[in-house]
């Protein structure tokens, strides 16, 4: 199977990020997960990047907040799909790391997900690769039904609560 | 190969859509366009998107502005992966479409490109299957040296303009 | 009497949406409170919303954060009127949840309430009840005349405090 | 039947505010439409709304631009459900008609619909009027209907040009 | 001496708006503080204002938050100068109160002072009165000075420790 | 009769700021329009509003765009009522000039009117004026009757037009 | 005399960035104007950056809009100071730009100007070259006092025409 | 070697401020750390900062929040770089301190960092000094080593910790 890769430009980023590496593991995915910055590390990200399809990733995730540049630039640098999660920081709430992760020009496109949304980012990630692979998807299927399922068992217990 | 899927929910945004069903078109992968709406044919949404995966389909582009709920209503009916493109209207600068698009719930994630972003939607769907796809992937990597030459010669050209 | 639906995304939204039940019990009007979601349960959504007015309902509440489509796909499946409630999430401060409620295309409307406005979005529905029922009416008025009433009393008291 | 009135804080709003009359008109319910501003004279909007329920009107639209107070203040002088359309005008794109008609504080709500959505406007005040009357409510059946059939029939043509 | 009048929606606005009335008290500016709500006290808020004038005030003073209309109301009602104040509240960090306090219609100005900036409103309402009033103009040099002065004092000693 | 001073920063801005001394001639208040910028002419701004209480004026007026720094930079040198005209320029839709103009720290109030609000920042300056002079605030009163009137007018004609 | 560097993503950029190279050239610094990408181009930008210190650069300017990634990727490969030009283009208005330029991660600073302002962007980098260069700092002096004057002639012309 | 000035409008903006002064000293550079307000000490701005060539300064920083005018009123005085850091405050997050110090006009550029960014403030300073100075730019360049070689420590302990 194809690996998936999450790259974070602070390893302060971790607690935000971890829900990513999380569902990965969960679905079996193998998942490597780096500090690497765009800014910081422009070189390991080029050299980590531009061989990842050759090192069997198929999937590449990247996380950073404020003028959240690293989603771009592993995209500039590997024709692999690229998810960028746009991370909360101090101020102006993450639209600045939403904004800056997802206008991205014409010809190098970022699949971004909402702020501070890892979860979605490794779901996302199974998705793409569950594309061609059964068992991932049937996985999947069934995590929709339990997911179904225990927002069901909420609403019965919830009417159970209030609505006597 | 798997197949494409575009999704709009009014023929009006055909313009602002076209350029990715023209980019499949230039990889060779086989694409359908669809006008569906979340909101006016939620059934047909339904219909077509829970079936998707055995009709053939490998991914699923949904473009809509405003409220733009279609991407996400697509999301929530297939466990393939979803490229949502935020569609700007004549308020709000497309910033209610992308809000709408991105900030997905946990557990149903939609690939959000960038405002009036068809072209990148049309080009991450060719990413995501080119993973598995040498062809494909070839195509990308000589597509972004294409384009990498062409700024050259821009530059190349300007400098012979500008800097005499 | 008509009932009301008081539909929510997520059991975590209560603590938010409880002041709508509460106003709608305060008024004698028949509340059922649901946890259902558009992306996670969209078939109990639909379910549920395209049988309302033959069961008895005439206004629904729905109640999201986020990228908040579900009064919008609540909005989709019945042509009953649907107050939408935006929940403030822990990023972009509610904006994000509010532009994709109000945001709606033609020919499906949402009546949309402040952010967090669950109070409110209880009295419109009692206000929407009560266009052809005097004694919803006659409370709807007592309950203006007692609210000016406090504000007369907090003014009095606030004068006799500072303006000695 | 019940009327609905549509007020407009200025003339020059009729362009944006005529589809809720024609809306209404379609539906054949009766419609008034006025021009009364909050600001400029409040209390043409006083006298008028607080005998609006005596003077058989079911339904309040108010239409402002900027700092949008018209629905607020019709609000605040009858317990009619009242809707509110922010108006577009020349700077902030709206932002400011939508934050002003619907962040109503607690007791006095504004049924908000999107920015210049007045034919959303027209028909939530039919969805309301129509609860108690199945003649009226058929008839929006009927036209969600009609709109998901030129959908589909949109999307049947589109197919035929794009997908040969 | 005119005298100035505060008048806020709530008296939970109190500690937000209490500065203001603190500077006009330092002043020596007679000050009426009173609640009253341009939607929940219309009438107690237009018996006020459009009396105000001949009960001897010169300026009016008025806080809301969110949909902040009663600056605005206020403003409807005389022909004096009103001082809005946009109140924070919970969502939106006092943007919606902003926008619904200056961006008022052609023929209703609204002196908006920044948001929670009571201190301001006070100050400015002094201005307005020192025009004519020599005593109270002198004072506002004086202060002026004093603010200028504690600024040199804090500069210095800021010098003396950092600049070591 | 205290004069009125109106300063732009650009004579660029003279169409968006002529309507404040239009309004102000109409009131028969004496008025002076000058070009000065906070960061292009920072001594003659310091010049002219330094010695602008002695001159005989009793208001002052500033417009400006963008970083709209202008009335800020007035109100720092003088205690006189200042009023702030933020300007729309050719990026950020006002925005960026309202918040600039608005947002003063405590001790230097600038009394903010509408993006290019210029109509309004006159009859501010009316106002104000008028606290002290029966004539002006007579004309004022007969003002806002003539502008009911009008919309009394407006509202007849369009019925006559509309609701037949 | 150090050269500066203007590198922009797109040449149809050059109509917004070129007043930075006029402005340059006005002031005698030798200037060379390149089309480089972060995104497309990321190679030519890395060995062009680096060895611009070593290549006789004082001085780069970077223009880019949407998810403006450049002057970051130029600011992430020398200790040159980089001056950030952010681009408005078709949505929101150049925001996104600013914010992708200017909200910089802590050790990668980028100096950012005004949306579209490509002439501060050339003041600033003969700013910077003037610290040390006696010549440019006379000229940059002499243009602040040409300005100056041509304000206050403006001024004056303004107030003969008006003021009569 | 040229001094460094940090001004700020207020003591309490210190704590942000800071890392400014503490990278400068990090890097040897003199630096001089003051309090003044371009509202409530201008003549105090003016005069420092109109002699802050020739008492040996090469880039002048400020710090302000909200109305955010103080680095616009010392570039008005000065031709020397200067380095604008907005401050958030308690309201809007920042933004508006950050369009009120970017958005300046033609003329007068002010060279802005991120909210709150005072490391990248200093930096800035350091890097512009450094274009004529081999020492400097040799620590500038040692720094960015030591950061590199930073986030690959964490890298490789984070990949220890979770790639197990």
């Amino acid at each position: 199977m194809k690996k998936v890769a999450i790259l974070m430009g602070s390893d302060s980023d971790l607690p935000v990020v971890r829900p990513a590496a999380d569902v990965l593991r969960d679905y079996g995915v193998p998942v490597e997960v780096r500090v690497m910055s765009a800014h910081r590390t422009p070189e390991a990200v080029r050299d980590f990047v531009s061989a990842a399809r050759e090192n069997g990733f198929g999937v590449l995730i990247a996380a950073a907040g404020k003028a959240a540049h690293l989603a771009g630039a592993v995209a500039a640098q590997t024709t692999l799909p690229v998810i960028g999660i746009p991370v909360k920081s101090s101020t102006l709430d993450g639209l600045d790391a939403l904004l800056s992760t997802v206008q991205m020009p014409s010809g190098i496109p970022v699949a971004t997900v909402a702020i501070d949304g890892a979860k979605n980012a490794g779901l996302l990630a199974v998705q793409i690769l569950a594309i061609q692979d059964e068992t991932l998807a049937g996985k999947l299927s069934q995590a929709r039904a339990d997911m179904r399922d225990e927002i069901v068992r909420k609403d019965a217990a919830l009417q159970a609560e209030l609505n006597k």
